[in-house]
């Protein structure tokens, strides 16, 4: 019978409450004797190693007065962690988890497989490939898409990076193997002809479009073999040779000294992207921010201004990082109009390059745009049922284009609502994996017999050890809150008709003498805001006003717990250069002021919305209402 | 009172059987109940979002109902998954976890801190970074090294590598750096002597010992602010400017076109290495494998061999990987000697490099050598409790020298019994998390009053949002199984006890007309051996059988549930030179054939022992008689 979300909703979480903790207690302590009674069951003849008399010694009484003991002391220790359940918690991408991924981890964990391959997880690392599927059929990749989970976004977005340069450099490669091995391919280049690869100059070759790319790896593999094209090309690899000696090479095979490849990144970008090119030896110099718009989104024409200068200097781009749902302001970048400035670039100058899209934070609001037969969902459908002018088609165009990028990144330990750690990753052509594929000596492919080399996760990713628990919850919380309309789509816009309220009020909130001045209203769910007095004249007064309201309402309160919990963060020079103005300009600070002040920024109140009860509030406590009394009491106490 | 462990260990885990079942759900009821109070107990004033009413609704129903069923599902294909927790399962290095650690996770997790901040994880981070300084004190580390967990062995691994390089080249980066600013600082040099900075060639610069190249940091930090310096070495720093620009400028800045550094690692090193030098940008290329020797551990004077070699073609060392717990084999390295080769070629070469211990398998161990007030354990003392003549001393001192380690890497998510996931790596020398910081604008570290930057873990390590549960899970763990004689110690002497008794049972095992043949005593629980038959007479049908042995004694046996679990694993060459030879002698394989076999190597079966019951079944089943026994069954129907 088809689920109406309404009614359902009440039956996703353990509640603020603990409203369903019958639930909850009922299927914790099923999947636990379910357990149970699988070891009392397997094997019954092997009797016991441990015996009701060892159950009686001193030892064992004592031990497990330790035990008991300390998880009493544990217990009592986490009564000062963080109630993110609560609708008082408005702070950070985190609220309270699905039941069914609360449960999908804990039964599964009893059995603590382990997803590097399937022959230690052969049910998890199945569910871990139909929760990638699940993924990316929620934001329309062909079924030759290929993704996994990691331990969260960073590990993601390195990988789509990893990837990325593995795939922007293999017709280098390629050019150098098919050199070694006497044999004259064809590649596609970015303007839609073709040409024999031994002509390319390295310039070409650095800006052949992935699609491309990979057709070339496949004619290179079925031209030579498999294992010896494998080997020509691990001689010109950089995988293989490392930086130094490529660097070198290029020289020398091209005499041509190019510049390094650069990453371009909206400004908006999670700070993690710094420490990824890091790592990668790519260098942090390399990052080169795009500038925003006024909603806080990477700018078009600033990106096709910027490609251009770079093709013009003849810099190779490794890959350009588009974000949906920045985690700062939940800005969804128009990444159907980046689509657009990229097939300019290979049409117009015959550059191109990887595109990613960061959404770590917002892909699960994808579920918005599916019907239940996982068709797209019309704009007009979508707000019949949020009621209102918005998501407008900009925004759907937006979400809809996630589709056509390269790779994705998707964390369901944020707006999936299941425990940590669950991020993925998602590639459009399946293919790219392979190009990072490694041979353990003790993982074989050819393990459970009918078993796929597909099901040994190990070969393709960064990591090797990894949860099935993980893929358990993930996958459970997929059935039982479907990834469209009817689930997480409704679960998410309830979040957003939740923070467009909160943002109304805080609009029309009178604090004086204290006055709001917002951001724009939230792409999805992040409300952003500072608040200012009469008395402040500097930059450096307003920032501390808003970091001592932050202080009143946190668990860092001096005088006792906090009415509501926000969390803040700091608007930077130049990343928001583009998008600050107006803000600045109603505050009345001065551009420059800001601008000088570096890392200092400015200070800005932030809010989370996961609540889903926030939009509709009785006969429940309305903390829209709630917040801004407190907001407040908040601002008299941090000026007094 | 003390814990007698023989009379503790059968309060230590659920139980082959589930015998504590009973304490298991005592405490899984009591941390739920105790959660859900708190939920009831916050702001009762709140009233309630989720009502009595809407859970009588037909969507509730209905989506309890599909929750449910799924749920079911669920439980029913885990019967699918490997039975680890039994004694019939003898393969990878698995087994079931503490109760402490999955009541510990579970009780945690439905908080959900996230170890990112303290801001989102006031308790576990905390936890975190006891479980730190529990692993570090284990193993030596003085008080002033530093910690943290990862998502498993190859991140951390990663890490080490990673820091180790941002170690081996900041005298590079300071030297420019102090240049820029005008200053003139001294620097240790390997040879135990100062020089002045300005005047060292590059390849001085690359062979400074790590404290030396940290006393320099804080020179250039002290001599010109913390945030002058911070911007001079950013201009000179890998990590800024990227490979491909740091190539140019050691070239055109010293003239001097060094070789790319390389990496030395155990010929038994986990194939993660490759996959971490790959994404780092050094390239599988520089990835030097070091001989072993019969015990199939790093060979000191190949190392040493090797180590003068790249000294004299003025080959730069990054760092060398040594194994504590070899993955296929449970070798332990001696890495007291790899020291002394250190000591020896800073002396006589003036040449030095970044020594991590890969202990992500045996680390655990350590808890052998302690005693219950954190001493060290003697030799006989540990030898009385065995009852054995093992471990030996060279054994002690290897593990002893972990302790002088410049980084350690250990997985309490493999030998600490715990859930996955749960990686940990340490430095020595803890001002190296310095180097990699970064500062994010959201997650400040001036949170929670009071609290430390240090309580901000996203700043210094790869990885973002990461499970606050897996750190109490840990610290759980190490509360009631402490980390010496009377609790991991213990319970680790016990799996080596039960291995080497499987081993001696494989080896007087009479399966005529199959002969065992076996690897050496495990130095810690890892038990390898190769069947062979008189009709076979080539290394491929030698593998073939040996593989279809396999196959009849795992989940993928084709009639029927396998009595036992195994695993196998590929000796490879060049990796397997040093040590393989008394194996294929008593083979009849040729070395040539073997050497000639390329990736196929030669299959060994591999039974990693875990359970802590082996040795001393009765009245408990005999698994190693099982074993046995099952064994020549099985060696009969791969035959077959």
């Amino acid at each position: 019978m088809p689920l109406d979300p309404k009614e359902a909703l009440p039956a996703w979480f353990l509640g603020p409450r603990a409203e369903n903790a019958d639930l909850l207690e009922r299927l914790v302590v099923e999947a636990l004797r379910d357990h149970v009674f699988w070891r009392r069951n397997y094997h019954p003849e092997d009797g016991f190693s441990i015996r009701e008399m060892d159950k009686r010694r001193e030892g064992y009484e004592s031990s497990v007065a330790v035990l008991t003991q300390e998880l009493l002391g544990l217990l009592a220790e986490l009564k000062r962690d963080v109630p993110f359940f609560s609708g008082r918690y408005k702070g950070h991408m985190i609220a309270e988890q699905t039941i069914a991924s609360q449960i999908g981890y804990f039964a599964t964990m009893l059995y603590n497989p382990n997803n590097i391959a399937a022959e230690i997880s052969p049910v998890t690392t199945r569910l871990e490939l139909e929760v990638a599927g699940d993924l990316a059929r929620m934001i329309g990749y062909p079924a030759t898409s290929w993704g996994h989970l990691t331990s969260g976004g960073t590990v993601a977005n390195f990988e789509a990076l990893w990837l990325a340069r593995s795939v922007r450099y293999l017709p280098v490669a390629a050019a150098g193997a098919a050199n070694d091995l006497g044999l004259d391919l064809e590649v596609g280049l970015a303007d839609g002809s073709s040409a024999p690869l031994g002509g390319l100059r390295l310039w070409d070759l650095l800006n052949i479009p992935v699609e491309a790319s990979l057709d070339l790896w496949e004619r290179l593999r079925r031209s030579a073999g498999p294992a010896e094209a494998q080997r020509a090309l691990a001689d010109h690899s950089l995988a293989t040779i490392g930086y130094q000696e490529y660097s070198r090479r290029l020289a020398l095979d091209y005499g041509d000294p190019l510049p390094a490849g650069v990453v371009l990144v909206a400004a908006t970008a999670h700070y993690s992207w710094e420490k990824i090119v890091r790592a990668l030896g790519i260098g942090s110099n390399q990052l080169v921010y795009i500038p925003l718009d006024t909603c806080y989104r990477m700018d078009p024409d600033a990106l096709w201004e910027r490609v251009s200068e770079l093709v013009r200097h003849r810099q190779p781009i490794l890959a350009c990082v588009s974000v949906c749902g920045t985690t700062e302001e939940s800005a969804v970048d128009r990444l159907d109009q980046v689509l657009e400035v990229r097939a300019r670039a290979a049409r117009e100058l015959g550059a191109t390059f990887h595109l990613h899209s960061d959404a770590c934070y917002g892909g699960y609001a994808a579920a918005m745009t599916r019907t239940a037969d996982g068709k797209s969902r019309p704009g007009e459908a979508i707000r019949r049922s949020t009621g209102e002018i918005w998501p407008d088609d900009k925004w759907i165009r937006a979400i809809a284009a996630l589709g056509e990028a390269d790779s994705v990144s998707i964390d369901p330990h944020k707006m999936g609502y299941v425990p940590y750690s669950a991020g993925a990753i998602l590639v459009r052509d399946g293919r790219t994996r392979h190009l990072v594929a490694s041979e353990p000596p003790y993982l074989s492919p050819a393990v459970n017999g009918g078993q796929d080399v597909e099901q040994f996760l190990g070969r393709y990713i960064l990591e090797g050890s990894k949860p099935g628990a993980a893929a358990a919850a993930v996958w459970l919380s997929h059935k039982a809150i479907p990834l469209d309309e009817r689930g997480y789509g409704f679960l998410i816009e309830r979040t957003m008709a939740g923070s467009r309220r909160l943002h109304a009020a805080l609009a029309r909130a009178k604090l004086a003498p204290f006055r709001l001045v917002l951001l724009p209203a939230p792409d999805i769910n992040i409300v952003c805001y500072v608040v200012t007095h009469p008395s402040l004249d500097t930059l450096t007064s307003l920032n501390a006003l808003n970091e001592r309201i932050f202080q009143e309402l946190s668990l860092a309160r001096k005088s006792g717990a906090p009415e509501y919990i926000v969390t803040r963060t700091r608007l930077r020079s130049p990343m928001y250069d583009g998008a600050i103005v107006p803000l600045l300009d109603e505050l009345g600070v001065p551009v420059a002021e800001w601008k000088a002040s570096g890392p200092e920024g400015l200070v800005v109140l932030r809010s989370t919305v996961m609540d889903p009860f926030l939009d509709s509030p009785a006969p429940g406590p309305d903390h829209v209402a709630g917040y801004v009394a407190a907001l407040g009491r908040a601002c008299t106490a941090a000026l007094g």
